[in-house]
């Protein structure tokens, strides 16, 4: 995006927990009957849609990471975070296969989405069943001697934050038949969708880990911050990145219409004539590369990239002051900078 | 249904839960944003559309009054059991809301339902965050003075149970599209699909009503057989039942082509004759009410009635059987008898 780019990159003791991730998913996640198993197997990209070993389609694994290294982070056994970690990853992945549902997307990497190969009725069923799992992930801990409180205290904070995600995730969908959604409104609402459960990731860690009250509160509002500043950084990539970097297309949100930040800015503070370029713009069934060159210069003209840019690195500050809070060692702290930097300021 | 029918109803004491029941749901399904929670409240029944209050249309509260019951009933206090009635109602509810959407049912409790109303997308969002109520509700037991023991205990029942539920339902779809579903398969489904969550209810109220882990077992099995025969009762009356009693056409299940444990019956006992008839009948697309009154007549040549009858009547066998282990008090052993015989034998 930038000529002279850093390359941010995730830490490299934050990769080296896919393995145990993995590992542990597998058992975690027991649906019967077997074949409601099949269709949350492979959400979780472990097999194809016959029930075939299939390799290379899970996703990032972006919360039992963060999770496990939170609790790594305050000195804690990632023992008894994994559960934990276990959990989230299959709360985020019972929530994709229910918005592709919602969507009616028909591919996720690069693969039919669930609802595409199995029909609705059985991929609302088996979104279902996944996020029960995720409670039984947690419950699971009290196989490795966790007291009752401390169980109790988790699966409150995953219901809490996760009940949060389902707010922001209502909001956006009501924000599509509005055309006067404000920037503010916009950004409370990715706090919610994406920042909620960033923000639980850490928090449950670093509780996992036996932190203290001010580490686990201040490594929660970190992640809370840097789940801001990620989907911040995904609207611009959407819109100023290339293909060769994040799959999509230069401009590809806009092709889309979507309601991105930076569109959201022009709506917001452009002058009648660009507003009205802009909804001529969005009004139309489809898109020609001519509007999307033509609502990018729009979006130039009003300087939503430098604007985005400045919320973007306003988040991070404010990431990087709530990491302060926490505390960690020195080693810890230029791991979660890093981490900070790569979320805000990556290029894919 | 019988021409000399006893009139079975609901015991006295049941009914009386109804008002503390519907004064604590409200305060336990508090949604936000406003317009998420209107959702909820009018799948609830409490308001129309618009948010005014309305009456009338919320449910029989059937698993809530079972938990209190069963409280009451081992000489419990019926507050600690109140939050778990009300997560129970939650999740029935829920998973109505979920159904409806499943099903593209546009009617439920003679009024729109909630995905008619507000779309898909809007509808399955809101049983989430309902279905997230629910758990909270059972962590409110906290401000109750309730251990985290106990209360993760309840967590755990409610959960397994209704995963229970998801697998039945699984199951029930899965079954649309197979001719060869057997009897003893239905009934399988059945019981998780239907008993599970009555067992819960049973079990969860005698629980937090610190009865012995014997009691809370056999109430438990109690409900779940209870629920079983509710079910198998309900097949028949969907076929045999009146309009006046039911609310239902005589051979409405026919009319829609159910496949209802006495048409299961028909396919696997009948001979190659009666077989032959019902699969013509169940291949048109519409049904005449000759075709209606034919299957019925098939039906009765098969016995059908008599093997539902007898099914039913065993699983309140079982479920007396149930009852005399939790050695309840003779007058509440009575009222559970009268539970029972308006649950597997109702004409409504």
């Amino acid at each position: 995006m930038e000529s002279n780019r850093q390359n941010y990159h995730l830490p490299d003791n934050f990769i080296k927990y896919q393995d145990i991730i993995q590992q542990s998913l597998r058992p975690a996640l027991n649906l019967n009957p077997e074949e409601l198993n099949l269709l949350g197997h492979y959400q979780m990209g472990w097999v194809d849609e016959k029930g075939n070993t299939s390799i290379g389609s899970s996703g990032k694994a972006l919360r039992p990471s963060l999770c496990l290294l939170a609790c790594d982070a305050v000195g804690g056994s990632i023992d008894h975070a994994i559960p934990l970690a276990i959990a989230l990853e299959i709360i985020h992945n019972f929530s994709l296969v229910h918005d592709d549902i919602q969507d009616e997307d028909l591919l996720r990497r690069h693969r039919p989405t669930v609802w595409a190969l199995w029909g609705k009725k059985l991929a609302l069923i088996a979104g279902n069943a996944m996020r029960t799992s995720a409670d039984m992930s947690v419950y699971s801990l009290q196989s490795l001697g966790s007291t009752s409180s401390h169980i109790l205290y988790a699966i409150n904070q995953l219901t809490e934050r996760y009940l949060e995600m389902i707010e922001g995730q209502y909001q956006d969908i009501s924000f599509e038949q509005r055309t006067n959604v404000s920037t503010q409104e916009y950004l409370d609402m990715v706090e919610k969708k994406t920042g909620s459960l960033i923000e639980a990731s850490l928090h449950m860690g670093a509780f996992a880990g036996n932190a203290s009250f001010e580490q686990v509160s201040a490594l929660g509002k970190f992640g809370r911050l840097i789940g801001l500043g990620f989907q911040v950084r995904d609207d611009m990539l959407g819109i100023w990145g290339s293909t060769e970097t994040t799959g999509k297309g230069h401009g590809s949100d806009i092709n889309r219409k979507k309601q991105a930040l930076p569109v959201l800015y022009a709506f917001e503070n452009g002058n009648d004539l660009t507003k009205r370029k802009m909804a001529e713009i969005y009004s139309k069934d489809m898109l020609t590369p001519f509007d999307i060159s033509e609502a990018i210069q729009l979006l130039d003209e009003v300087r939503a990239k430098e604007y985005c840019q400045q919320v973007a690195e306003e988040y991070m500050n404010q990431a990087l002051n709530a990491l302060k809070d926490a505390k960690l060692t020195e080693k810890w702290e230029i791991t979660f900078e890093q981490l900070a930097n790569f979320m805000v300021l990556r290029e894919f």
